[in-house]
């Protein structure tokens, strides 16, 4: 174990709206010595402006950003989780409590994860502070529940691939299709379910689609379809 | 539509820990006229003792309990849900803003989900806010992803059944096995997976299962199983 008090939380802030964050992050980040969040520059960041819309104070704190290369290149990626590893070691050696920001929830498709293997197998104290994740949050929007009784809820990232079709029984959450939404939905036209979806929840963007030919083949990446049985 | 002001939400309390409960949900709580929990007596419920940890004025406030049948019987589970809705409209029909307690999230197997149906149906004003679901609560606890990359995720209530397996890539989660956790252990064996548990998530006698082995047969309802590929 390394020799110090150092640690480092793992916080969601939830999907947009700063109301959606839990007593628990805002009470982490009010306490905390250094703000992570991944990004060019910290207060440009999502999470970042998430968070300040609930504890203005801040914007008083020590800043860090972690700079996340927008690629699939896993090699390109490894290297950058490493070099975000090491400069949260950096503080976290000189003893600071260090909370690092998420959009939605840290355990769901989250830059943390990568650096968090990183800083574990180095030794270092993680936590991990749950936040509504965008799937619960978009569910809530549209009104619907996300399954009932006994139905299975199937959480698909990306596109459709031969191993992953919509022949399951339950309810279908589609996230991070980005370009490849038109696949999507074409896939979802021949499955027949019903098709709800809302393209940037809680942000100012934010766009309810109530039926499959309303959700735009551009949707972006911050789209989440929900695809039930009829 | 209903010729009425009021307005009912369904509201998640998160999994147990008050701090885990959002702003919206504290201040939709301290606006409410009245504070609904689903079971015979409201302050005895647990969603009612995760609110007033938050929120002691909840004691101040008209309290209403909707009992639920602890059955299978869907018809006596339909006249339960009928009754309860009809409860709920005596109030909106008042011009009064309810607020719903739900553990969890409102929209992840939950019983406002079938009182909602009816609600919606008779033309009256339901809006839902999401809760720290146990499902990210639990990954949370234990310090693991749910699902990184491009790994899809199953959540799965009750027991597996035929056209349910553990085939598919991603992370299993399984829930509400309650009185077949012994068969869904057996099924987790055989899958070879890499199997935690939490066990009542963030209440008292929480207790977290690092391995298969140490999940009891008689676990409870309260224990949610992460199964994930190795």
């Amino acid at each position: 174990m390394i020799m110090t008090n150092g640690i480092i939380y793992g916080i969601g802030v939830g999907p947009g709206d700063p109301e959606l964050m839990t007593l628990k992050a805002i009470k982490l980040i009010r306490e905390a010595d250094v703000i992570v969040v991944p990004g060019k520059e910290a207060k440009q960041s999502v999470a970042y402006k998430i968070a300040a819309g609930a504890v203005p104070e801040i914007a008083q704190k020590e800043l860090l950003a972690i700079p996340m290369p927008m690629t699939k290149d896993r090699k390109v990626l490894a290297e950058a989780h490493r070099k975000g590893a090491d400069m949260l070691e950096e503080q976290l050696n000189q003893g600071k409590t260090v909370v690092f920001l998420t959009l939605g929830d840290p355990t769901v498709y989250c830059t943390f994860s990568y650096l968090q293997h990183h800083l574990e197998a180095d030794g270092y104290k993680v936590e991990l502070v749950p936040g509504i994740s965008s799937i619960m949050a978009c569910a809530a929007k549209l009104g619907i529940p996300l399954a009932e009784w006994d139905e299975p809820v199937h959480i698909i990232p990306g596109a459709l691939t031969e191993d992953i079709m919509l022949d399951s029984r339950g309810t279908y959450v589609l996230m991070k299709s980005a370009s490849r939404m038109k696949d999507v939905k074409d896939d979802l036209r021949i499955s027949g379910r019903s098709v709800q979806a809302v393209l940037n929840c809680g942000m100012e963007n934010e766009r309810i689609c109530r039926d499959l030919d309303e959700i735009p083949d551009d949707a972006g990446y911050f789209a989440l379809v929900i695809a039930k049985e009829n």
